[in-house]
């Protein structure tokens, strides 16, 4: 059978601030500059999750994409939308919210609730002029 | 001469939170829902602002577009992007930062700036589903 | 007060097809061309709904997002979505489903379920580069 | 009859330069900046032509949007797609090649081939931060 | 020489629905939802193919793109373009025209049409939400 | 560590055409049809540049996005914005600007002034539906 990947966008809100506790202010101040901001700032996040495998002959579906979406709100979206990623999301704790941590940390989550070797690739568009991705290498 | 508009789009990040500190913490989160959330939540913004009159016959512009996006970055970009629009901007002090509240503060500011009777429209995206427009009304 | 305008976009998926079954087979072929196709052909709409009135000075809000989503949901998405327009829809019944004819037909089933003077325009992509509008003129 | 607007979004890509040759380099220089570059640069421009009117109870259409397309097609995207505005338009000879001033000539373009009073809005993006927009007034 | 791969990306609009023949009305109502809807309903598909090649050294060209647009064209453009994806297309019979199985069936069609070994990929947006993409594999 | 990617896009205006001067006139019209227009034509391209590495533990960063943003900026967009491809730019002289092979020589840029095996992608889009994209192969 041949193998089809299949991707779902989803969206999302949060807050958050690009600092590292265990160093300086001034390191912070200079590594980060604005994105180092004490109240906080957000983004409108673009989250897509790629899955990967042989479609089902009955179906014609590798994974029903409800089942996905369920997946995929259950495990990031409902603990991170409207939320801040430094102070409200237990699987982020100790984890600079930069958009390369966010798709490492977004696909441990991920995994974990689907099928093995299912899953093969998690992006993150940060703003429209950034964007992150892991494919679990 | 024929009258025309222009309109500028930028960009910001902004974190914020709707919350109405007159009101009890059961009203507001009856009524702003997951936009209360304490720790707040943020946006990448698209402002759009129009001005109207008539091209200048030697240059072919209303106003030079680069003096506009000055004005706009002054005014309202750095006052706003990578901020807290709760908590850091002195124009929107005591403004519940809605969509429809921030479009109706942006257009004071930029009026303040711009040629009386060039400014037309403030339209600012808060998410790709949800967009205010004001035009001085 | 100022007086404001807010869109908020929805997206719905249908079935149609142009035919005026007073008119011949040679009339509908000639004027619809492929939109007649007999077998029915289909759109990602995305569908723009607009109020405008003056801010609640308490919210902040001309109108809760949620409530204004909710009534686009119930009058329109729920009796259009994943449906055909020339069979399925009890309010298009002897329309034909023209992007023209929709906004009017959208216009008035909002205007019956929104509180009296709040609508302010409709706005309908049929496709990336066909958009219709209306303002209830 | 309701009377809607209907809008066609039509592409097309063309070299230009922002120069009056009435004036001196050093104005046309400080004027335009970059724009000004004597080599030339370009854009992909976005066209969107709205028209106004009640729709045919026989068609649901204001117009066909094939004929409108003809005669954007015809009237402005044959003579400006893939050439250079400055050199090569007859319509535009003598006039600086602004957003603004080419609302307005294509707008005198197409009044003249389409039926008086349906021309509603001209509208060009010249990239996606820039917007000209003209009504005819 | 560098190998480089180049995409071309085209638009069709088409009804559709998911629906197993071989299946219960109630197995397939259970797994595809409002998309098993008898009247069907529709999609403007983006379709995006990717090949991949050395550039002409005369052309810097690895294939004509116009070429490539006819090729898209006419094996696939013009056989779903405003049709029904499961009545009136030869090459999907028998097909469950989930998004998976279309770029499957697409690439068997414009592998034929072809250079060998120039299809590198095909890519579907059935909405902005779902994407499918198939490599060959 | 996990080896994650980031991309970032950025946008130029450019004018360019398409000609072989080491072949006649009717070959080049025969090849190349309107993009051989004589006195250019232009695009608004959108650059995505995309890197590939560890994120460093202390930053959460593969490389700032600013630095990278700078190089970019200074290798490619200063080169090329509002410019003409095939007169202006030094490291392009002798090279037909056709998409793939921009890609091509953008990525020849790009490689000399990042560290050595980060760079990982260029992606360009000439107009909405053409993208050239090389990985250094």
């Amino acid at each position: 059978m041949p193998t089809v990947s299949v991707t779902r966008r989803t969206f999302f809100n949060a807050a958050h601030r690009l600092h590292n506790p265990s160093k300086s202010d001034a390191w912070n101040k200079k590594v980060y500059g604005r994105c180092n901001s004490p109240n906080w700032h957000g983004h409108n996040y673009v989250l897509e999750v790629t899955i990967r495998g042989e479609p089902d002959p009955d179906t014609g579906f590798i994974m029903d994409l409800d089942d996905l979406h369920t997946v995929i709100t259950e495990r990031i979206i409902n603990k991170v939308d409207h939320l801040n990623l430094n102070l409200d999301v237990d699987f982020l704790r100790g984890v600079i919210p930069s958009t390369e941590n966010l798709v490492i940390a977004f696909w441990r989550e991920l995994e974990l609730a689907l099928p093995t070797g299912l899953l093969c690739k998690v992006r993150l568009h940060e703003r429209e002029r950034n964007i992150a991705e892991y494919t679990g290498d």
